[in-house]
């Protein structure tokens, strides 16, 4: 099995602004994973908040040695090894995943949701992301976004109600409201809750910091609108306990690590009646066509990573008006352009 | 897709005494699927406790049409078809998920184990069942397990030290005790599980009936061997309150009603901090290799079933004492002998 890995700077059709910080452009890293003639692909998108960035991905898969394995099959043990190469880094150790992952499809000559038994008109349309931005931004991108069904709008500023109000004067569509961690006591996440309540607004996710868990306790038993987790939730483990402070959880393949511990999260979330979002960061076609390939199992799906960007290397799963388009293309279903 | 089914009678080495029956002959229903050219197999053992049996097995069957499904790959769509044609019948249930599931492997050509990425190295071995018996008896069972290294023995009569006295005068071998519901109150059972300790045992099995919950929680809180539920669980939802009265759970695709929702018990069971055993009932290969093919994921295997009985109609998994062989063989591979 062999290893290379390539940068690609993802330009944003508009400047990204959500409650942390704001970006023109994102750098994530493709993976190829070569053996017995297949080349796999996976990414990583590293995520600041967690303090991955290009060279803390390079130094990763520098260490990453998989000469010691027969063979991508070995799904398991590989990713219990790169687990232990160091603690952190899960952007890139989803990279590894989603390659093997792909590998086996490619190998098997079968889509993974096909694999997997999932049937894709059981998917949710995907949501729309509306970052922060000026009321004209804001009404330009809403009316851009005209042909999907569910806005996502970033939340957690000054403007929220401004935003809010901007797109309410366009649209009566369906919201996701995401704060990001914005909202950091919980009197002025309560206000905002009330505020949004009668306003077609489907959840709210991560109203207030994950450190903040006994807050949102509080918040949740006062909203009328569901809790949704995305700071707050990482890993298997931490699912059981979220159902006391939440009502969902929104896994993404670059949080839990890859596919393997996002379908763990899927059935334990399940299990403790957690309704189940997929996420996505800024992404191109491999990371998205990853998630993709999962979102037969959901009930909510915020897969636009790559639909905000001007330049995708890569060509896969096609979101169309909100429908992500499931082919029969193997693995990921995602291959270079060039 | 065509279905039919056969009945075949399983004669066990020795008669087959638990706490609620004694069984001579075991009837199982073998299911056989074929479409695009393959046959694949599924099983189903039924289970007199949740009131079935074959006439019970056979009029399940008759109702399920699978005409209106393009392709066996649809296992989410087809699962849930048909866990809608009625209450109840489980392990009717498990064999159309397990043909399915062979089905799918035999047209990717892989076994399972490695279609999920598992690695065979990682299965624990399998415990050898001592029903409940005379003393001559069990001695004799107790050295023809002589190859086997844990043995695992069904208590819950008024016989229970006996049994584990006659086997501790020839054996050290670490034990797994199941009671199957056989202790009626919380100081009989108190008292049994003092009794057992410092005897190596691993852990107590459905020491009390499943209705006894509060009970079982208050048992757990004084004993200082692990109890594992078996008649308490099911299903997926089942999991999470568990975790508040045992400290694992014991899985059977015939409880599950297959390989689909097992899996996600077992990543639900890990979620709540649960240790993970996956037992089988009296089941010829069929039910045995789909077992062991999950068997990577456990902490605890139970997978004897086939080994108890004398006419095995498949050849399938073998268990070479007490390790569980996952072969190159595809799908669950497991094929009729004649």
């Amino acid at each position: 099995m062999k290893l290379s890995w390539k940068r690609y700077d993802l330009q944003l059709k508009h400047t990204f602004r959500i409650a942390r910080n704001a970006r023109e452009t994102v750098p994530v890293m493709i993976l190829s994973l070569t053996h017995d003639g297949i080349t796999a692909y996976g990414e990583a998108s590293p995520n600041i908040r967690y303090g991955e960035n290009i060279a803390t991905l390079n130094a990763f898969f520098e260490k990453v040695d998989l000469t010691k394995f027969d063979s991508p099959f070995a799904v398991d043990e590989i990713l219990r090894y790169v687990a232990e190469i160091e603690v952190g880094n899960n952007s890139a150790k989803c990279a590894v995943d989603l390659a093997l992952h792909d590998w086996i499809g490619k190998k098997l000559n079968v889509p993974l949701w096909k694999m997997w038994g999932l049937s894709p008109a059981n998917a949710p349309f995907s949501s729309f992301t509306i970052a922060i931005d000026t009321k004209e931004i804001v009404r330009q991108k809403v009316l851009e976004a005209e042909d999907f069904p569910i806005l996502k709008i970033k939340v957690g500023l000054e403007n929220d109600r401004e935003m809010i109000e901007t797109i309410r004067e366009i649209t009566g569509k369906p919201l996701y409201v995401d704060a990001n961690e914005g909202w950091k006591t919980r009197e002025k996440a309560l206000e905002s809750v009330r505020w949004l309540k009668d306003k077609n607004v489907v959840f709210i996710e991560q109203p207030m910091p994950a450190a903040q868990f006994e807050d949102t306790k509080w918040l949740r038993d006062r909203s009328e609108i569901p809790l949704i987790a995305d700071e707050s939730v990482h890993y298997l483990a931490d699912v059981p306990k979220l159902a006391d402070a939440f009502d969902g959880i929104n896994i993404k393949l670059m949080k839990s690590a890859g596919l393997r511990e996002a379908v763990r999260m899927i059935h334990a979330g399940r299990a403790n009646n957690l309704k189940i979002m997929l996420g996505c960061m800024i992404e191109t076609a491999v990371g998205i066509s990853a998630a993709a390939q999962l979102s037969p199992l959901l009930d909510y799906c915020d897969l636009d990573g790559n639909v905000l960007i001007s330049n995708d290397p890569f060509d896969g799963c096609r979101n169309i008006k909100g429908r992500l388009e499931l082919t029969k293309k193997s693995g990921l279903g995602a291959e270079p352009f060039e």
